[in-house]
């Protein structure tokens, strides 16, 4: 039987999952009590303030698992167009796996949730930020001072085609960015020398 | 008193204006009614495919208001650049006067609903080729064979700006993502030459 933490666990993955899908309105706690094999009341004795910190913790959770995959394709000396054509495949690559339903994992709950809730508005600006660094410190090496504004250009851009993607049905968006990035990469490059 | 057809007009644009602010699930149709002072009745009367109905009619507008927008901004004979700076601050001042809650009218929906409704799906996809296709006609000037490519980039990276906007709460990203564009067009239109 699993431990009371492996359910608390469950939770939050599910409901990271489901918010990645369907965004925050429409994912409804008993399903996350069904996908996570969870008793009814472990919500609110895991939860106590309900929907919204479990929310919170599952963006927590999307912010780590992508922080550990920005840090695996940063941490190998590759170049700036290396790691954004890393970072682009791999979005498109979830994305035709999922068919067309798993783009980023924050951005459907930040739009839905930004001027609602404070709390879940905090923890996407983290996230958001988190991987704005990593990305700039992968950066760094080619691009020196303009390593920040290239990373939250790269992040701003490729988060725009996965929009696109989704409604496009198609992995075609990220891509046209990758190629358009790259080509922005090599000029900031060229003007750094 | 209104003509039904103006009634009929309210209700899409109450529809279109909630779906901008707060996307399609937390958007009830008594609020629509209420903001537009319909008769319950005239819901099923003028929209018999209900909901999703009246969202892909207010995606439409909201296309519209978009496309008007952009020939605005693109028919004076302004550069690249400038349509550019015009479109990403235009997006900065709706943003700014709303208290952060009007970005893209249509990505929030477009987030939450690409995968459960075709219809919305399409319109949403109709109005990204229609804005897409505007800008390119108006870097046609300054990029030639590159327009097409440099104008779904500058859409794609002012959506993704406008995610990052929202959560941030300031309209830094869009600033930022509009001069590194301008960057990435000037190089462009180096190139080209």
């Amino acid at each position: 039987m699993p431990s009371p933490t492996e359910a608390r666990e469950r939770m939050v993955h599910a409901m990271a999952s489901m918010m990645r899908k369907q965004g925050y309105e429409a994912t409804g706690l008993t399903e996350v009590l069904e996908k996570s094999a969870a008793p009814r009341g472990s919500m609110y004795f895991y939860f106590p303030r309900g929907k919204e910190q479990l929310a919170t913790d599952a963006i927590r959770l999307s912010q780590s698992s992508m922080d550990r995959f920005l840090d695996q394709i940063t941490g190998q000396g590759s170049s700036a167009v290396e790691v954004t054509v890393a970072f682009a495949t791999a979005m498109a690559s979830t994305l035709r796996k999922s068919k067309y339903t798993d783009g980023c994992p924050v951005a459907t709950v930040a739009l839905e949730m930004s001027a609602k809730s404070p709390d879940i508005r905090a923890a996407i600006d983290a996230a958001f930020s988190s991987w704005e660094g990593k990305l700039a410190a992968g950066f760094e090496k080619d691009l020196g001072p303009q390593a920040t504004a290239a990373a939250r250009f790269v992040l701003a851009a490729l988060e725009g085609a996965l929009v696109r993607a989704r409604v496009q049905h198609s992995v075609t968006p990220l891509t046209e960015t990758s190629e358009q990035l790259t080509q922005y990469i090599l000029a900031v490059a060229r003007r750094k020398k």
